[in-house]
């Protein structure tokens, strides 16, 4: 299926979206597709919330560092991992949950897989999405905001649209520095990164009209001036361990 | 795109395969669709490691619970999360990684995300494909055969191959138990679950020849008898912090 191929190869984040709704018929077969996707031990670990609320819409859109396409959407979906149904499932039958890294791990895999289905969903009916980390930004609001119960913690949003721009296809790192054969290669691989750093260059002068100047490597050096986000108190207290 | 739809919807894990090889376009083109997932801040913080060396693949599937489908498979990837490219490039800069929970998060989903392109990539050109979590029963061996260096690990394994099986579809939790508008539905989902064991109850039936009865909460109840993977020591040893 050549179609499927060209359209996973021709991915680019969409963050401005034309003033069309996204149907229930487009979103519905969106989420069947999410449904569908592989899941640890058929655990189906993870949950999505649709944010239709304006109101909720403008909350997220700050606390996700005030990324407008969040408040604009015409979908907005939260992705959650999810354990509560685990337990709940345990519970029917007298058993009990213990959390883990194993399971917090499982959880967060069951969301992305199912989350990527549904992005690839949208983009083969036309639309366009971006992935949101920033509602990692403040993980207790969001939380708080959505009611999520314990065993829940939002792992990212995902905006979805009719595309209203057409960015261009952002280089990816060389296929040796992505895969190997049989072992992790050992050894530099600063040849390749900075091979990759001319072509990345190329393409964010291209983007920004010749205004930026920056190369991969670059990019991810000055990411480390920043503190990361910071979860794990509210992780514990929603339930998950990370200690074995 | 109605093919492409069709393909995620029908989405079945296979673990029998035709004696036919996965040729060499056919794994550049899984390659390079996963490749093209998003990825945090561009971060492209996962590797894949090809396994082709027969004893290689003997010992993995020793190590996944002995799964003969990992020793048989004509393609098996191993899919790992990998902050140790971020790591060099901003050592390449005079800048150190400060790795966190929120990294080693944005590490697994990134890998997640591409091996979920891969899986898709895969079963548009005929492939079959199965996620193998079992690489984790022993992630310290796993990490010594692969020679992962520090800030990698292996998430998971991928079998890949020309299907020999035609598994029925499994039935998936009810939307109303994975989807909710603007808050996490509050109160049991009781009678819904008990609606998809009756559902998943047949599938089982069917699927084992009246052999096996049971339900999807119990088999999930079933799960808490067994200890969880623990892997967390691990990788603490190979530089992932759990910490904030």
């Amino acid at each position: 299926m050549e179609q499927t191929l060209s359209l996973l190869e021709g991915h680019r984040s969409i963050r401005r979206y034309a003033d069309e709704p996204v149907t229930a018929e487009q979103l519905d077969r969106i989420l069947g597709s999410a449904q569908m996707a592989s899941s640890s031990s058929h655990m189906q670990a993870y949950s999505v919330i649709g944010i239709t609320d304006p109101q909720l819409r403008e909350r997220l859109a700050e606390l996700a560092g005030g990324q407008r396409h969040v408040r604009e959407a015409p979908v907005f979906l939260v992705w959650c991992a999810d354990l509560s149904r685990f337990a709940e499932a345990a519970g029917m039958h007298g058993a009990e949950l213990q959390t883990s890294t194993e399971y917090f791990l499982v959880a967060t895999v069951d969301a992305a897989l199912a989350a990527q289905n549904a992005a690839i969903a949208a983009e083969a009916q036309g639309l366009g999405i971006v992935y949101i980390g920033g509602i990692r930004n403040d993980m207790r609001a969001v939380s708080e905001l959505l009611e999520l119960p314990p065993l829940v913690y939002p792992v990212f949003g995902m905006c979805i649209g009719v595309p209203a721009e057409e960015p261009d296809r952002r280089p990816r790192l060389p296929r040796t520095a992505v895969y190997a054969e049989n072992r992790y290669p050992a050894g530099s691989r600063r040849e390749g990164l900075e091979a990759y750093d001319r072509e990345y260059r190329e393409y964010i002068r291209g983007r920004s009209g010749g205004g930026r100047d920056t190369t991969w490597t670059q990019e991810m050096s000055g990411r480390t001036a920043y503190p990361p986000r910071t979860f794990t108190g509210l992780l514990r207290e929603q339930g998950f361990r990370l200690e074995d």
